[in-house]
């Protein structure tokens, strides 16, 4: 299959290249690439055409999605922490820009666009894990913006027959996030370990998160190519909150570095507990299992400490 | 109280201004008043202070927000149908403004913002009456944007302290409505009878809305300002659905003069049967009873009539 990913250059998106790859699709990746080359897809050189630009922009777009027959969508251009004190960017970078690529994207014939929603910030602070029937109450510009995005899918499908999923995803964490950014406190830990910056804990035991290890998030978004007409909207989580307390914990027994932190309380668009009901997704996976949160922080650290090396 | 109408020398708006009026309430209308008169305030003249210009303008709304107590907000540069075949100007013209608004009312000290939704809508082409439990899945731009709106309310709450109210309304018609925008099935209807043309009649028995009388939503939208600490979201329509066949009915029997109808299929941004259930609101209103349609769409034509004279 035919398969174009946006922002493939990514976190998220360079492993769900990966996975295209090894699963036998035929991959174009739209991504920026500053400086002329890629990031993190420099293993698979050859291997998939690179489209280099900016979705935003018309002619690289109408490129990008000429012959594709499905489309992932993973460009972001802000984070929960920076939407909050800036609307006007948080619609005009995001909102916008989104919108005008589903609809290129249905005018190019593509199939289906799958779409990187949320779950942390479109359901909003409530308690207890959402399901998809949950009423979104998102307080978060960006978790707005995402959910309006969700719905524009919608209509795009109604007046163009673009069909289309969405994944509400939980907390990511994994090899290759940005460590520059100031989302995934997996990363952002990890990256001031290695600069011998003290770790900012924000919150307490009530404050839990659902982590889920990125390569599990893109073996399960490939479900959207098992049917290219079927249009849905999936939660994208382990269903298992932990605390920052704990993962705190599975820190100091994997990080082998000394390294100092302080606790800080919750910031104003921290959820409190905020984890994912995914059965309706997992229900086309039968025996799947997530994997084990501290394995994978382990992996994770080993990724970081190598390329703090090369850096 | 003092009070800010934005758009209140609109359809709902002016009908908003006469009943805060009328309930004793010190009341600005921020309009934009084209050739520097009011359109339905003339009998207002000396009661009510005019605030010309554009809420969009920074100026403009920070002049009209100093001092109030609440604001409603009216305003509103699109409708559905214009919407559909055109998201950046829905999002340009509706949804940047608006959440730029909202939070100028928040730093001018404004207690309460209400805001007017849009029950038709905001839930998308579901069957039954809505109730506000429901998971809204719009799918016209314009409505997508106004779920959007009430979420930046939300923000803006969270993030500045001011309380909202949001009334997601049913199909308003009366007196006033606008003749020249090709929303509100009976203004269209109305206008095209006196000016001697043609009905479309779209749909058929099971193209049903919930048509309000214009005063009952004023009435009914009073409510907000018995506590402005509060913050709620409320459907607003009578919970009855009429079909466009009944509606045509009722002309018959209404309208003095003849008229000639042509029947033609639903569009693609028609739900099919779409009535709120509002009984969220009512409960604050005991014993209250929504004007019957046949002697509303009877005032109605009177006031067409009487201004297609005046024109």
């Amino acid at each position: 299959m035919k398969i174009l990913v946006a922002g493939g250059d990514g976190f998220l998106g360079s492993h769900m290249v990966d996975r295209l790859v090894e699963d036998g699709h035929e991959v174009a990746v739209l991504d920026r690439f500053p400086d002329n080359r890629t990031r993190h897809l420099g293993h698979l050189e050859g291997r998939v055409r690179l489209v280099p630009g900016d979705r935003a922009a018309r002619e690289t777009a109408a490129e990008a999605l000429k012959g594709q027959d499905a489309v992932y969508d993973f460009v972001c251009a802000t984070n929960p922490a920076v939407s909050w004190n800036d609307i006007p960017l948080e619609i005009e970078q995001n909102l916008l820009p989104a919108v005008q690529f589903f609809e290129m994207a249905a005018e190019a014939g593509v199939r289906k666009l799958v779409f990187v929603s949320s779950g942390g910030t479109v359901y909003g602070p409530a308690e207890g894990a959402a399901d998809e029937a949950r009423v979104p109450l998102p307080v978060n510009p960006y978790g707005i913006v995402k959910l309006a995005c969700e719905h524009f899918l919608r209509h795009v499908r109604a007046k163009r027959g673009l069909a289309y999923d969405v994944y509400r995803v939980a907390n990511a964490y994994g090899p290759r996030q940005s460590v520059t950014s100031a989302q995934g406190v997996v990363a952002v830990w990890m990256r001031r370990i290695l600069d011998g910056e003290v770790l900012q804990v924000r919150g307490d035991e009530r404050t839990v998160r659902d982590y889920v290890f990125v390569k599990d998030i893109a073996r399960l978004m490939t479900h959207s190519l098992r049917d290219l007409s079927s249009s849905d909207t999936f939660n994208l989580g382990t269903g298992k909150g932990t605390s920052i307390v704990d993962l705190l914990e599975i820190f100091r027994r994997v990080v082998d570095v000394p390294f100092r932190f302080e606790r800080t309380p919750r910031g104003p668009s921290d959820a409190t507990v905020s984890t994912l009901d995914s059965r309706k997704l997992l229900q086309h996976y039968p025996g799947f299992r997530f994997s084990d949160l501290e394995d994978k922080v382990r992996e994770t650290w080993q990724d970081f400490r190598a390329r703090h090396r090369c850096a």
